[in-house]
């Protein structure tokens, strides 16, 4: 394809002014979270229409109970593909650790390389534009979009996207395509982009453990009287055996063997756990033995305490026996696990551990199942080979120890499977100050999606 | 004795004045934990040592660094007596919850008769105007105090006492008695009057587990990534065997058993364990095996985890690895327990139960062995029978599960023993919104501390 080396070229033509629009983007302070930047976030989501529109696609800003979606089609024949991103940001507290404004972006220097400092850069304004900017060089060049695309874009990610499953409900005639590439994941490293195939799933349980009808005084009711924390203890820390293994009944089934062939794989990804443990101040995996850390996060689920407070925990000290104590528990799965059937088997394990006099409520719940993409579909295998081609190592299928929502939104409401993409590194501080994206990253991510573009468009 | 009828006759004619000065000091807001009230506090104590003068007392308002004491002396001659009460009050917080504003003080009705309603009624101020009522009756009748007596008020008590210990060791010539008597506990119940005589002791344990340098999220890092929170409840679910025990090495060592003869006396008094724990919306004793509620409270040492905390505890869900996990502990001791050998012992459990990447750090302690008053003693048994000439039942000697440190600071620092009696009722709500103190409290208070006096003097 003699067309593909004269858009690459194009893109790289291009760059300084993207750059400035990329930075035009990132100044836009569009936090969904805070109500006091809604504005801001309308003004990203025209900012963005005004984009595509500029480039030929039909673009609008589709208004929600909250901030606004940005959708646009390209118009052309072809596979049907949905690209996925969101203009909104984490907030930027605590403000003192930022070394600059968040939302004054600038290239700085690092030592790998020059970088592009500003919240949002990485999550995910800068992935976003890769994808546009990849569209945009491919205008210039052939006076056409790249492809049968709709392009959605949220603005309420970072804020549990309420409008989203009511959105995508309401429009699913619209937005339904083949599949979707969705553009808010890493590389593996610099120099080997990633594919996310497997995404682990996640129940998620809230509940207070209750006994005596007020808090009591531990002098007067020391003894006789039931602690609800002691019970609540006792009932967490028999959730796992001496191996590192959950204890409910059947908890394992769904849990698919790992092949021989798959381990080699991943052993030959030469995983860093010393690094990946030292980087946050530990040295010792401590999941389920007899598993890499690597196999523990992408292949194997967890339990785990996620919040836990009963009695009087200020200063000081207050000898009291309190009314009730609550946690917060979490499992991550795989394979095709249960989530009704582990939550079941949560509530029922800690119903039978309750001594006379206590009880449980349960509050919020959150369960959905893990995600295994079908790597055998040929997109994959297309995107893949792609990939190959910009980076000086072929793409890997990785897996994720998190969930991406809007994979399972796109599953159960669209019917349609996604393509995870994306150019992050482990270091841009999402979330957090300081957020940064590799201008490395940018500009090889812009030419990434222009090949893969042209192997997908078909 | 014939003045005694006497006394007691006048102590009934002196009521209703004695009721207007009641009132008189219960008007005043000495709340101690709230420096806003500081100039009540010293307006409380001026009250005191003005009343004290009036009877014939040499009191005086000593200064301390926090809120004042009263200390007065009756410069009679025999045996030399010290009683302690305190003046100041709890917070009235949550204000909403009292009928009648806390410090307008009025008598009402209630099904087991008359009641004073405010705060302080029971907790301490009409305990320690029963003292005083006794005084002024016998110089009414007598032209002289009730023999060598030294009073002593606190103004921090219900503030943990923070000038009590320097105040105590720089007056110990002067404050120095044969045997103290405190006013600030209770009826073993309406009819039966109680000498406290067992206080059990406290270790107090505040600490955190440490793991990773900072908060993770449990997608990317659960399963390798040791939680501190699992570590802390696994430990915690072991401080107990499946009958109610401790499992720390040695933990009841200088526990003593209950003799039968002590046990028959216990369970003469027909505890109400139903009752007691009914009154809370428990059912069932939750303590050691074997044990009755009344033994475990009075005699036996506890283990309670008093408050927990780790992790994200707010609304909703965060699916976080804390850095870091908390928990407050404590015992309850009784008999020869050594405080120091129990708080080593526990912290080596813990730090033996530590996986790898997981430190301790231990915060406050407090550490107090259990109190066991010398019941042989005389003036226990004439208390005791001073007592129950009083009321309709023959008064009991009985253990308490808390502490009182004021007893162990007297036989600390001073080197004498406490007489603890008190006139309060389980129902009095001290702490609490709507405190009260029975009518028939104050008055047979007053008449008792007659009684007693007439006994002990000498």
């Amino acid at each position: 394809m003699q067309n593909l080396e004269t858009i690459l070229a194009k893109a790289t033509e291009n760059q300084p002014a993207a750059f400035d629009r990329l930075f035009e983007l990132l100044r836009i302070k569009s936090i969904s979270t805070d109500s006091a930047f809604a504005t801001d976030c309308v003004e990203a989501a025209d900012w963005l229409v005004a984009q595509l529109n500029d480039i030929g696609f039909m673009a609008s800003r589709r208004d929600t109970d909250g901030h606004p979606m940005v959708v646009a089609h390209s118009g052309c024949k072809g596979q049907h593909m949905l690209f996925y991103g969101h203009y909104d940001v984490q907030p930027v507290d605590p403000l003192d650790l930022w070394d600059n404004p968040p939302f004054e972006p600038r290239f700085e220097d690092s030592p790998n390389g020059q970088i592009i400092r500003a919240r949002g850069a990485s999550d995910d304004k800068g992935q976003l534009m890769t994808f546009i900017e990849a569209c945009r060089a491919w205008k210039d060049v052939t006076g056409e979009l790249p492809g049968n695309i709709t392009i959605l874009f949220e603005g309420e990610e970072e804020s549990a996207s309420p409008s989203l499953v009511p959105f995508l409900t309401a429009n699913a005639d619209e937005l339904k395509a083949d599949f979707a590439l969705v553009c808010d994941t890493g590389l593996w490293d610099s120099d080997t982009p990633a594919i996310t195939t497997m995404l682990r799933g996640l129940v998620a349980e809230d509940f207070t453990i209750h006994a005596a009808n007020r808090d009591l005084h531990s002098g007067k009711y020391g003894g006789p009287a039931i602690n609800p924390i002691r019970v609540l203890t006792k009932i967490l820390g028999g959730l796992h055996d001496e191996q590192g293994r959950v204890t409910l009944p059947n908890f394992y089934e769904g849990v698919p063997r790992i092949s021989n062939s798959l381990k080699a794989k991943w052993d030959a990804l030469n995983f860093d756990t010393e690094g990946f443990l030292g980087d946050v101040g530990l040295t010792t995996p401590a999941g389920e033995e007899g598993f890499t850390a690597m196999e523990q996060i992408w292949s194997r689920p967890t339990c785990d305490i996620n919040g836990i407070n009963g009695g009087y925990t200020g200063e000081g000290f207050k000898t009291v026996l309190p009314a009730e104590a609550h946690a917060k528990v979490s499992f991550r799965l795989v394979g095709t696990q249960d989530p009704e059937a582990i939550s079941a088997a949560f509530r029922s394990y800690i119903k039978d551990n309750l001594p006379p006099d206590c009880t449980v409520t349960f509050h919020s719940e959150d369960r959905a199942a893990a995600t295994n993409l079908p790597v055998d579909a040929p997109e994959f295998a297309l995107a893949q080979k792609a990939l190959g081609d910009e980076w000086p190592n072929d793409a890997m299928f990785i897996g994720m120890g998190g969930s991406i929502p809007i994979v399972g939104h796109f599953q159960k409401i669209l019917g349609m499977d996604s393509v995870l993409i994306g150019f992050g590194q482990e270091n841009d501080q999402i979330h957090a100050p300081n957020e940064k994206y590799d201008v490395r990253s940018f500009k090889k991510g812009t030419r990434s999606w222009i090949r893969i573009l042209a192997a997908l468009k078909s």
